[in-house]
């Protein structure tokens, strides 16, 4: 499989939902395999919260492949020999595309607090913006779970011509309370570690000393994306035998894990970044700008596919029902198919039990 | 109604499960109604992680009723004309009974981090030499929800003869790692707040300045006494109008509740006594001292009442029903009864859903 980084610069301006710009702009991406000659063979892939463009493949002296590696692949569900992937870092991200952490134009100091907000819209804007630079006006699919299934939405409701197909993984068409709460507790806990110091931290120290609100704040994150099952088949109450178990600060392994991740997680992910990202997931409103979801969705005049998860605790299957049911109520069920996958895994079912749906995947890619 | 609130003082030592030693050591408690001639109609109510003596009942000027005052009172399911009932706060609280802001004796400097580890049993057997001291040695019945739930089922387990009926409701048999997990985000966020200083912070400065750390580990408790309906019903994607959307710390009205509760939290509970109360919670074990659940339940031989809630994402339905199943296993059906209440509120259920399994506390109470 061919993998291609590269990163496209746009000077002129991305004209943002709030009314605000950001100019100029970056946005890094990913490729695999080849793009044909008519260019008929595209498939975006959209990426979640704290994914980035490296979708799949293993860069040289990489411990782990990207994130969706076991689906995209040569012979793999979304398979590379026939098609050429494209996965783009979103804006907001810590991994490339602009975000808090890059210097706002003409100055050399990163925007910081000044970042604008931004919306789910806008990362699908200038996602679109790229492909265009990249002659590529139509896909054939545009495919995402979690956040990258709010983006898959957007494109069928925003850019209704673009692509064929669109995928949607455990996801919604407005982020509900629930979902808002656990995010609430990262952004409180980003917010109120005084070493967060108004977003002026340095980006490398925090790595180095690990960043204590947003390891709290994580571990709500890690919670929302299993499920009690999983916790149970994971940990059980596994105790680390090592410390007492009259020790107050004994640990469970659920415990350990909670620690582990959340710690490493401060040394790849950026706090800003985080609450930047969070804000567009909770104000992720498909209704926003049309009278309800029958006028937003009626304006779907492509395949939709709503794959769900039967244990999702962050992003429920009735969410994902509700636009089925609506596209049923427009006269649309013909573009629509939902399926709800039997797994107790919860959220992050979409990004581990890859056997349980990728035939899903491969089937829609086919018709 | 009557109701009295007294504070009992042990001078000898109460032995705990670790082999620590607290002595000596105080319980405050309340009482609601009269005790009878023979003492026969004592009903015990156990509080959960941040309840109190104060189950029911208004003092002068308090704003808020005790936290079960709509099911005990006058003619109420848990009628105090009939009843004598009894409430203790647990050791390790704060709210009178000995814990780690009390102190450390022979000194007058609190234990902070060195009071000792206790379990829900210590908690249980504390209580036992209340009513032993009261001259009462048998109960009607020991009612509680959730940590008050895995107090009634060591009252049934540990001390068999005590009472006639056990009620416990939105509890567990063992707690599992994804409530240890919302418990985790707690009390990280406790240590890991610099103002917590090893447990040397000056108590009323945390009340003065709201303490950063529980606060936000205190929402992750919120979160999961609801439910995603229940937080929609409340809530919906409801935005202060006041703040723009496009404001990064523009806030949703479900976030508005997290601050404000934790926030106020803060001034009513101590840090250190949620660092032990969790503790317990987390390493409640029924089997903890058995071979099996099976061996553990065996010793029971009064009737036992389980009330679930359909949605509790805390201590789930099947949590409780494996309890009922293993009773049967033993024999015991006769003395189990098992109910799954029809609603959508969530583990808070059980404080706030009273219409929906009061008569089921009334009818185990007259049988």
């Amino acid at each position: 499989m061919k993998i291609e980084t590269k990163v496209e610069k746009f000077t002129d301006a991305l004209y943002l939902e709030s009314g605000r710009i950001l100019e100029p702009y970056e946005l890094i991406y990913e490729t695999y395999g080849e793009l044909n000659a008519d260019k008929s063979n595209v498939i975006v892939v959209c990426h979640a919260l704290t994914g980035s463009h490296h979708a799949a493949g293993r860069y040289e002296g990489e411990r782990k492949a990207g994130w969706w590696d076991g689906i995209i692949g040569d012979k793999k569900a979304i398979d590379t020999e026939e098609h050429f992937v494209i996965c783009v870092n979103v804006i907001g991200s810590c991994f490339g595309s602009t975000g808090p952490q890059s210097p706002k134009y003409p100055s050399a100091t990163p925007y910081r607090l000044q970042f604008p907000v931004i919306t789910i819209s806008d990362m699908v804007k200038a996602q679109r913006n790229l492909f265009t630079r990249l002659g590529i006006h139509h896909a054939k699919a545009v495919i995402g779970g979690s956040m990258g299934g709010m983006q898959a939405l957007c494109f069928a409701i925003e850019h209704p011509n673009f692509a064929k197909q669109h995928i949607m993984l455990a996801s919604t068409y407005a982020t509900q309370p629930w979902a808002i709460a656990f995010n609430k507790v990262a952004r409180e806990a980003i917010l109120k570690d005084p070493s967060f110091n108004n977003g002026n931290y340095d980006p490398q120290n925090i790595k180095k000393e690990g960043y204590l609100g947003l390891t709290v704040g994580r571990m709500a994150g890690y919670i929302s994306y299993l499920s009690p099952h999983s916790m149970g088949d994971k940990f059980g109450r596994m105790y680390d035998e090592k410390d007492g178990l009259y020790d107050l600060f004994g640990k469970f392994q659920v415990e350990k894990y909670l620690d582990y991740n959340s710690r490493n997680f401060v040394s790849w992910f950026d706090p800003l970044s985080y609450l930047y990202i969070t804000k567009a997931i909770n104000i992720f409103d498909a209704m926003r700008n049309y009278d309800s979801l029958e006028d937003s969705l009626s304006r779907i005049n492509s395949k939709i596919t709503l794959i769900s998860f039967k244990a999702d605790m962050l992003f429920l299957p009735s969410e994902m029902k509700h636009i089925e049911e609506t596209m049923k109520k427009i006269q649309k069920a013909d573009l629509t198919h939902y399926v709800e996958i039997d797994s107790d895994y919860g959220h992050d079912a979409f990004l581990v039990e890859l056997p349980k749906f990728e035939k899903i995947i491969m089937d829609t890619l086919k018709d």
